[in-house]
């Protein structure tokens, strides 16, 4: 951590800040210069709060140096994690497919896009439960039974299933039927959900909220990991921007970014993040060639009549081309799907 | 709602949309032209889900012409809203000032910070017991000890206190304990927490999310009044862009904008927005001066040590010189503290 | 300067980048710890480019501690600049209003909202004869044409004028017939243009690019004062966010920064900010509370046959209401206008 | 054209209206719902702008149909457009590649770089001569001897050179000299500039401004084109958000947007984007497999001590390694490099 003093700060004024912070565990090596005095902060800074130290009027700015996460830190777990749900793996060479509708529907639907997708490629079902809407009178989903819809779907498929939380109340319900509890971009600050989720032993897909920085992302999966929790899937989004044209800006860098700093795995989520069935494709496979870990794509057997979002849904067969396509670029970056 | 539909959609396809439409209960009038076929769709267009309408092919765009918010909505209810917390009011001529320190920490700290505001024409008290943190490794707040002290500088003092709720667990300790319940900025889509919330009878202080349109904080009290419960409060406090001179860009143009769109009280948060204590005086000037019926400020009677958020805390003689400041600025308005 | 290398650097290479930085005419002292190594400089680092450094391998971050501009610090120049412009000023305790139209259209309407504005307390006249569209199939002004209609204008009403350049070919001719040369938001970084304006003598007003950051507007008023014309004023007009009712988001809070950053006058557009006529007064109100030294407000004797921007435009009858107003919010904040 | 007009807006307003845009050439269908009036405008609209009508106090709000952009839109020139270079081309099924330094900086670096970036595969050579700079104290470019540079190198290698603009009177200049004339982000909307070039003949390459919606760049380009010039070439290099781990963010979901919209080729910039050089392969990589015909890489044969930008130019070798990776994705997707 580097403080910067405020020019002429007094040599007293120094000391005494020098004391208090060398009091709470770090050292301090200042550098005095005329138009400058910098303090530099070696040590464990962690538990250091820097709005505590900013505080001091005598402070300018507080500087970052390291990152904040310790468990999700690539720093102290060098080589890549590799989660593993029931045999199906996320992390290593294999690029890992997570497909399935927005929305559970019916038993009919959920179970023809599952045998779709699986016979695809696919190695998880996804399917929305529990929806969050912008608007409390749209659809909400289908709730605990589309949980029991998404079971028969895993049950006639094999899949496991990928399926999003909503309220804490629900996590004894999940970890029991779920195989991937799945936060979404909304909740991702929802610290109590985190910590509730890193009490227990299930695989969480952590989405990147809309205006979440990449350290931030990086914070809420310490969040879990902290718990004792270190099953966690980061995905990227889409980030909220100024541009209107796609619902929201899938940001690809944040996934070399990711891989630097983390050792955790992260997918991609092209569906939601341009909104658009036809810009699935494209960035599907730019999110392959950028180094993503796996993809979660939206199949529905008839978008046209989706209950949601049906309009950034794509088909069976053009999921089935998209995949094709895939296995070429994943070989082309030295890996598999 | 407006339906652009491709040009050289045929009138066959035009016919078949027509009909699905109308059997949702909307009235359909089409405007053909050679490049331009519209759909304009008059009715209750509120269960309408845009995305169920786009997934059709031929459809270009759905346009929103009417807000979704109807409780909410000042066109069906056109005086401003006065929220009365135990004989304290927000929303009429009168602007409330909310202030305390980020965090409750000591008895002692809270009563006299309680006392200063008070002393000062403060009319509610607020510190956190519970902190959302970026980092688990933060400071989270004295939890349901901080809940006690807060209601014992409320019996010295007689103000209402403002805490924030981060989990549905506690809704029943925070209604029976607390006047004023606050949703923060990270919590604003916790779609879950907010229906909970709709269902007691408490007053709640509903935050902006980082990244939230202005819409979209209205769709969230939409969320709380849809359950039945209308005491909600709306508190604009920066949003989130590239700028990073402040913390968060202060959007005081949401005031005379949610004004406009809603009958529901709107207060502004200088401290949080900016994160610099030498802003709030500017910021609360302008944001009385803008039109805001009240205001939320940390004041802290020793910033430098606070446990968290120091930089951002003005002390109480600061505090009491700008609230001189504003009872000017408030006539100049038409209004009063 | 800070400069951070990456943990585990060797002796040897952070003294072989010690001698290259020192050999630049800068002090390094070395701050080192077994997790963090830093570099404190010290010294004249105006001209030491960070991206040079950033270049080398070992160097994790570069990070700024002082300001990149000089001439319009504050630090090196405390106290407040007041431009002159033919016996008008701005920044001193009187904050000033330009006032006029869009663009200029008829000697008979510039003419008749010219005398209008000065009647109520405008000390400039505003008026489009440049206009930067987005489309090159808009209206683009009347070019010379309008600047002959201002000076006429401005020989009946003896106010300043104030108009937009778009290319340095007419610097000539706005020398010579303008008195305060307007650079648009979309020519805040138009390097050449600045450098041009800056061997002039005359009064810049440099408005803030859609997404600039506070340092970057500084930063474009320092080329123009690099050239050696010091007479700048800045001007916030709304920056770009994810928000959509308003047509930029007003970031109030540049206000306060620029006046701690800086010795330049600063104002405030609400009118292309918000992009409607009925924000304007709201934001101009708060302009003045949160401490500018002047507006600039769009004004149109007949706003829906306004040529362009007529949704932003407010009438001379409620320009004149609107400065009575901002008069005693003048007052309250120990200014005048 | 889509006019929403207030509710309860009178059948005599409607018509006044309805008259005067009908005055205009449109055609105006209105469509009267109790809650919604709205008027479909038919017919050529580009002309109608759109502020113009909002000034209306009868108008709620004016929606685009239609896309501004005519000579651009691919909806009047449905192929590809490919354009030629001295016998290369740009936009075909050959996907082009630029590279080079930031800054020519000496004979020697320029001709280097050329050859080894020819030989690895490069059609194009890129140098800046002009740099646009935030601080005017920072390098500013060799001007014209860098030209004269760039031109032995191209000599040299029969590479044509790309090169940035920044001034209109530097065109005639330009012209003679080099073959790509490259328009930075920060001259987007510096119409004047475009204007001018619209009037020559040369291939330019525009790049996207910082915060620039897609729809804006097609708009610039629109510029360039209804001057004459239509050998407009697009890059995409990142846009402005609230992430600061990156530079900027790379919009790569702006490449299928654009080919969607638009018959231009559009090429992306992987090392302005990211700022950061170990960010080039990835992106690069994504970049192809998302689209673009081609991409603008910074390669210098010493990167620590390039002049500027050195960190996130590459090494020779790696751009070498690179093209062979991106050979392999190219063909995956239906292309060649």
């Amino acid at each position: 951590m580097v403080v910067i003093l405020k020019p002429k700060t007094s040599t007293e004024e120094i000391n005494k800040l020098t004391r208090d912070l060398e009091s709470k565990g770090v050292t301090v090596n200042p550098v005095i210069g005329t138009e400058l005095i910098i303090l530099g902060l070696v040590g464990d800074t962690s538990k250091l709060d820097p709005c505590y130290i900013e505080a001091n009027p005598y402070v300018e700015r507080v500087m970052h140096v390291q990152e904040h996460f310790k468990k999700a830190n690539r720093m102290f777990h060098p080589e890549d994690s590799i989660i593993d749900v029931n045999g199906n793996t996320i992390g290593g060479r294999k690029i890992s497919v997570i497909a399935g509708p927005c929305s559970v529907e019916t038993e009919e639907q959920i179970i023809t896009v599952a045998k779709d997708v699986k016979k695809y490629g696919a190695s998880f079902l996804r399917g929305g439960a529990f929806k969050p809407r912008t608007s409390p009178y749209s659809f909400q989903g289908l709730k605990y039974d589309g949980l029991e819809l998404l079971k028969i779907a895993r049950e006639q498929t094999g899949l496991p299933i990928v399926t999003e939380i909503m309220s804490p109340y629900d996590i004894e319900v999940f970890n029991e039927n779920v195989d991937v509890i799945q936060v979404g971009a909304r909740n991702m600050q929802n610290f109590d959900l985190l910590k509730e989720l890193g009490k227990t032993n299930k695989t969480i897909l952590l989405k990147r909220g809309l205006s979440a920085t990449i350290e931030e992302l990086l914070m809420s999966a310490e969040y879990i990991m902290a718990g004792g929790n270190e099953n966690v899937i980061l995905c990227e989004r889409g980030i909220r921007t100024f541009e209107t044209y796609t619902r929201n800006t899938l940001d690809l860098s944040a996934i070399p970014a990711i891989k630097k700093l983390s050792h955790l795995p992260v997918i991609v989520d092209p569906s939601h993040a341009a909104g658009k069935w036809w810009m699935v494709e494209p960035l599907a496979k730019a999110a392959v060639a950028v180094g993503a870990d796996g993809l979660i794509i939206e199949v529905h057997n008839d978008p046209q009549k989706a209950w949601c979002d049906g309009q950034q849904s794509i088909k069976p067969e053009l999921f089935s081309n998209i995949m094709d396509d895939l296995r070429i670029i994943a070989e082309a970056v030295g890996r598999e799907i």
